[in-house]
């Protein structure tokens, strides 16, 4: 295992430097988190579909457990069961609209992933900063449990458990546990644990602090140990299910999936589940005792439990919902913890913006009124009302607004319509309109995947390391 | 699907031009053989291990539940089912030695396998041919069920079911159903099938022919239908048992196995299987009930039934024991097939050499006594007197003789020799002789393989093709 000690050490030592400034040390937080023992246990996979551009190079890496799809490089780093979804990534000859600019796609965009070390990472969508259109980098960066890293190239940064970058080009920056960041463009700086922070610079701004004793009971991480919390045992709780999934070559589908819907082989269904038109559940997504009407989707460790949800819902990465009721049109975002009891459950009206990274854990049953933009820590009908306004009551800011943790800057109309456009693209790209002749999205694209295994070296100097492997159209 | 059927016209064509002279048209025999809905459905898998130089190249080609190990770059192909197993392969700087020649390897040798339709084949070894040392080439060739390309290169050729050409270069010729060919270099033949050929240019010659009615029993094969018979129910009935060991990803070894022995992952292992100490099993071989002792083995295809193999045993590519106690040191040759009855067993003494290609298949217990040499068509002990002799007999043979179906001409101590010098090499490369130190062979270097799978296109018009992919060190 020589080669993998070495390659550790220099991707820990590459991220030190670029986080020198803000006197940050990698190396205790992430030592000893996975056991060099299992990086040479579970095999990566990637899957061939006729619909994405297909060019994956591995150089010098381990992979261990990760997926890739559509365009991509890996050059010595470590990816721990991480998802490397290229599936919206641009083509040659696309135009890439930014402001007053209409900049033409050069070649097929490639997620190029160097000297990183990625821990259960979700990397999606494709690179939205117009000064690299072509290439969505991840270079000298270590992310750990959880955290998304979604249209947003990345130079020298770390990522806590179950952060989210979205949309960001981030250089030499610490994002801590739970922190969701949607800024342009960022450097230099550190994020702490449980900030939610959108900004579109000169337009609006919207700060969120989860008060962090609360936070800690659902996510905490420090060096030496584990992330804890409620978060992690929810996801650990579940486990085993996903290890079935995954010593299967060929798995049965446990229930009916209509034509034009798609279910990934490697998400967990468990019984009374019912898969709608037009719904797409990605790899690594659980799904039990649920509805998902038509439209509807769950993304990768997406959780959706005892729930009901109508239609055209988003749920995104790492989202969970259980005992709750989910009107159309309902969007809930990264990572977002939703849990009503069984004698407690959870109403969201139709419409409703959950926003990114919020947590909403009751033992009484509570509504959110149709039309609601929620956020951050709610535990009660006093906190949701603390955190959360109409949409349209939102729209109307003009200036400034503070409530509770949460500081809001400029245009709301901005911001709401932002979010909207933003929920619809999510929808249209996902296939939630197809009409069994336009809009194909991802729902019908992803239904004809074949994956393919490969393992590292399982002995020698080399071992934990893949060989060099190729894939061409 | 238009890819896959205008490759396998293509093919087909080359074929044919090639074999144009022999008037042989190879369309009628291997269109319908494989429906193309078959190609798609099976993971190709190659392995991974710190013993074999590891560099796969396929190009456009189908490669549904095929096998492969070692340096091997295939191109323009359909291969269905087949073991390409470059474990044998020579090395840079090797000498080879030939005649009074000693050459030079310049390279890692290569298997190239271009524009061929191979099924349930297996090719193994290395090119024993001093023109071809670093390529060992198999191109215009079609292969059909459970034939064996064994260190033969081969252009323009035809093999039909149970075929097997070993250690011969062969250009434009048909090898009928159940022929063997070990016979230097051959071009423009067409061998009749159950024609068992062993040539030593300017030292001797043997040459056994199958009575086609008894043959046709075990192995027949026509234009327009499957191959049929005996041994093609054998293995149909045994087929479900393989189902189960691909479905999985990581099997549980279901036997202790020796820290010198290596049993592969995708062999079938019933109850009451013993595995003795340095014994090799290879992928796609079946035990049952039996006892492996020290340095035996059983090779690809290889069934093992109710039997014992008291040690040192070579079971070659294809050979199939049932009810049978073989003495030490016994050879079985490539694709025989020797059957006794529970109430019939079968036993041969010890270092005796069952010539590739033997049927025994008794009603009444036989026995072939230690140091025997068995050819041909055995059904009782009548027909073992006419088709077995002392080795040390044979070996005083010095000019000619002929016994019922067999004819050999030339130096009997040479061919006995040749014999038992390659008997010797391959219990060597197989690890029979391993100390713990000293004489490694596959037996222990095979212990730590990981195992890749791929996959094809699964729709469109590429579907079945599989993409470029490309693995290197």
């Amino acid at each position: 295992m020589r080669e993998l000690e070495k390659l550790f050490d220099r991707i820990i030592q590459r991220v030190n430097i670029n986080l020198r400034e803000l006197a940050f040390d990698v190396n205790p937080l992430v030592r000893q988190l996975i056991p060099t023992g299992q990086m040479t246990k579970f095999y990566a996979f990637y899957g061939i579909t006729p619909h994405h551009p297909l060019n994956l190079v591995f150089k010098h890496s381990n992979l261990s457990g990760s997926y890739f799809l559509g365009r991509c490089r890996v050059t010595n780093s470590l990816l721990y069961k991480s998802d490397i979804r290229g599936d919206e990534l641009k083509k040659s000859g696309d135009l890439f609209q930014y402001q007053e600019f209409n900049v033409p796609v050069d070649q097929d965009e490639e997620i190029r992933i160097d000297d990183c070390y990625l821990i259960k990472t979700l990397v999606h969508n494709f690179s939205h900063d117009p000064e690299t259109l072509e290439r969505f980098f991840i270079r000298d960066t270590v992310s750990t449990h959880y955290a998304n890293i979604h249209g947003s190239p990345a130079d020298g940064c770390y990522l806590g458990p179950f952060a989210t970058v979205d949309l960001t080009t981030m250089r030499d920056c610490v994002i801590g546990a739970y922190a969701y960041v949607q800024a342009g463009e960022i450097s230099h700086l550190k994020i702490e644990p449980g900030t939610v922070w959108v900004r579109n610079p000169d337009d609006f701004n919207f700060m969120y602090r989860y008060p962090l004793n609360q936070l800690n009971n659902y996510i905490y991480f420090t060096a030496g140990s584990q992330p804890q919390g409620i978060f992690m045992d929810f996801v650990e709780d579940r486990k085993e299910a996903f290890q079935r999934v995954f010593k299967v070559v060929n798995i049965e589908t446990p229930v009916t999936v209509p034509a034009n819907a798609s279910l990934d082989r490697f998400a967990v269904i468990k019984p009374k589940t019912r898969i709608g038109d037009n719904v797409l559940v990605a790899q690594r997504a659980f799904l039990q005792n649920s509805t998902l009407g038509k439209g509807a989707n769950a993304q990768e460790n997406c959780y959706i439990i005892n729930s009901k949800l109508a239609g055209n819902n988003v749920t995104a990465h790492g989202a969970k919902i259980i005992d709750a009721d989910m009107g159309t049109h309902v969007f809930v975002g990264f990572n977002s913890f939703l849990r009503g009891r069984p004698d407690a459950r959870l109403t969201i009206g139709k419409e409703s913006i959950v926003m990114p990274h919020t947590i909403i854990d009751i033992r009484k049953p509570l509504t959110v009124k149709p039309g609601s933009l929620v956020w951050g820590m709610v535990g009660n009908a006093e906190e949701l009302e603390a955190n959360s306004m109409a949409l349209k009551d939102f729209a109307k800011i003009h200036s400034r607004i503070s409530r509770g943790h949460m500081l809001f800057e400029g245009s709301g109309t901005n911001f709401v319509n932002a979010f909207q456009e933003r929920i619809h693209h999510i929808l249209e790209a996902n296939g939630a309109f197809y009409n069994g002749n336009l809009n194909r999205g991802h729902a019908q694209k992803n239904q004809n995947i074949s994956f393919n295994t490969i393992q590292p070296y399982p002995k020698g100097d080399k071992e934990g390391m893949y060989p060099t492997i190729i894939i061409q159209p």
